[in-house]
């Protein structure tokens, strides 16, 4: 089946996301992709801190300070001093499509030795349809020179709408703080990992919940956006490190009750470093332990037919997480509580899908 | 996590069950991965050809005639005329795994130019734990280099044991008859088609029903055997083409519920040639009409807890047909009686699992 034949830049309808603590350095490697969009960065941690951005990009700035301007008693739902604040602009936002990247995120090349545009795979993942409902053996079946199996039922291969790109990582990859401990190659020799470059990308199967990265995300954000909530981490919270996961969770129990598809392979980008596992260790215990309830939670999460947007599936959830899971640790009852105040700020923020951007005049810098 | 260092030969556990029509010339390039095996040569159609089979190989071989003797009235579940008739094969096998393989398959290259050991790549598979009851976005984590990713509850990094290993096919893709005639590259230029190549093996989620392919699979017969009934397919049947998808519903409904689990990707094999599409499109019509509903039926299939063996599953899925899809056409109760017909004929040549050949003695050629 032809795929995509030339990806659109669609570059007044992606914002791309950065969560930061520092200086954004790491945008001199990725010019020549990121340049034509617009940037939202927020600063996470002390908002009095300058952080520099490489000239010639076109940004607006989030500090704390702004997020509490912005959204008022309605901050608490914004994580501090944990990259989950990213959420924040993925509400700010008023495009259609939110590339999000951490900061020690480089281009990765492919093993041709070519530069990979990761954005443009992105693109290209959202844009072609997902095929959640019937498994194809040949992976994605929009890709030029791959198509549908013998056996795959014609009724479904026009397939679904895309709403998340989720994509890999070369050199360090995503691993907790246990695995990052017991496999000292990795603490070591940070450059000499095998580096398994997988040519591939595949629907991940209705009924099926993954762990979503956020490290190397792209979404829809029309379709999906209220359901991309990083739940609350750092700062006064007893977890980390788990933001992305509860937004991948959540996310994909919405995605198959609204019928929408969830991509994950390629692209892969360069993750320059692990952060340190001892402190991740720190983070991630609780998480750790309490994910052995929470993913049978997730697995079991049946939505109501009677919910037919992402607010209304996140509303019905955030109840549910506050029935099942707050008998977990009372954590779960102030998470819930929180799910609740995301959506209500973000229908504050996005007022009847009209993308008017009226509250935020003269914030973007 | 360490995969299997070295993949043991399992040469006195494994046969390899070819279908055919012809001669076996096809094995001279197999040679130095196959000659270790013993091969079981199923001989479709017309008994009183004769097949070649290269020098130097272990091997017996079954025609239409052997099959009568050996089955009597319950021969009749096995196919005639179509490669289906392979799982005869299965059945009179002694062995803990079973390779099968068409006979317009070859040695394929991988992209380094090395000529793949398929059946190598099968035993790491299959002794290799499988992942369905949460996704893995590294692939198989079992896997040299590869590792379970953040998020990944600890409680299933054991997996479960593999019953199937999938393989994939380089050249010829395995598409059904409609995509083969809306390609016309695939019928010009047979050999120029793109190949994509994708270096990744993956467990098919447990709820995930999926197309297999029976040119190139692998599975443990201990294990899933008696569900690897490839149906009525060729001379006096409806439809051809299906045999394999049977197996491969059947076969996955029954590993969801006995937690057992399915790898798809690796290894490759080169497909030598398309069928012919207009062949191909009688053989299957019916059946590309009917698995719009038969896909349903298997994924809304539960089996009653109180089901424990392959057996037991095997002929209570056979009351299902029945009573699910008889009224798609008359053939489903056909199918559905042959079913049961399948599981006894393997029973009264497989008594209460002790391996004996009795039955066999002076079959073997």
């Amino acid at each position: 089946m032809a795929g995509v034949k030339t990806t659109p830049l669609l570059k007044d309808e992606l914002d791309i996301v950065i969560p930061t603590i520092r200086n954004l350095d790491f945008l001199e490697m990725w010019r020549p992709f990121f340049q034509p969009y617009h940037l939202i960065i927020v600063q996470d941690g002390d908002p009095s801190k300058k952080i520099n951005v490489p000239e010639g990009f076109d940004y607006e700035l989030y500090n704390r300070n702004d997020i509490n301007r912005i959204l008022g008693p309605k901050a608490s739902c914004i994580s501090f001093k944990d990259s989950a604040c990213r959420c924040f602009g993925y509400m700010v936002s008023k495009k259609k499509y939110i590339y999000t990247i951490d900061d020690d995120c480089f281009v990765a090349k492919d093993p041709s030795g070519k530069d990979i545009n990761a954005l443009e795979q992105h693109i290209t993942n959202l844009l072609c349809p997902s095929t959640p409902l019937f498994f194809n053996t040949l992976y994605d079946p929009y890709r030029d020179g791959a198509d549908f199996v013998r056996g795959y039922p014609f009724s479904l291969r026009e397939g679904v709408p895309t709403a998340v790109s989720h994509g890999l990582w070369l050199n360090i990859p995503d691993y907790d703080a246990p695995t990052q401990l017991v496999k000292p190659r990795e603490r070591n020799t940070r450059h000499v990992l095998p580096n398994l470059y997988v040519d591939a990308v595949l629907t991940i199967p209705k009924g099926t919940i993954f762990p979503m990265c956020g490290m190397n995300l792209a979404f829809n954000r029309d379709l999906i956006g209220p359901a991309m909530y990083f739940g609350l981490m750092g700062d006064g919270q007893p977890i980390g490190r788990y933001d992305d996961m509860w937004a991948g969770w959540c996310t994909k129990v919405i995605c198959d009750h609204l019928n929408l598809g969830v991509k994950t392979g390629l692209p892969y980008i360069w993750h320059s470093k692990a952060s340190n596992p001892f402190v991740n260790l720190k983070k991630e215990y609780k998480g750790i332990y309490w994910q052995e309830d929470i993913i049978p939670f997730f697995q079991s999460v049946v939505l109501p037919k009677e919910c037919t947007t992402v607010q209304q599936c996140y509303l019905e959830l955030a109840k549910m997480v506050k029935a099942k899971l707050s008998s977990i640790d009372p954590y779960f009852t102030k998470l819930a509580d929180e799910m609740v105040t995301w959506i209500e700020a973000w229908d504050e923020l996005n007022p009847s899908g009209d993308g008017s951007a009226k509250i935020l005049n003269g914030v973007a810098k």
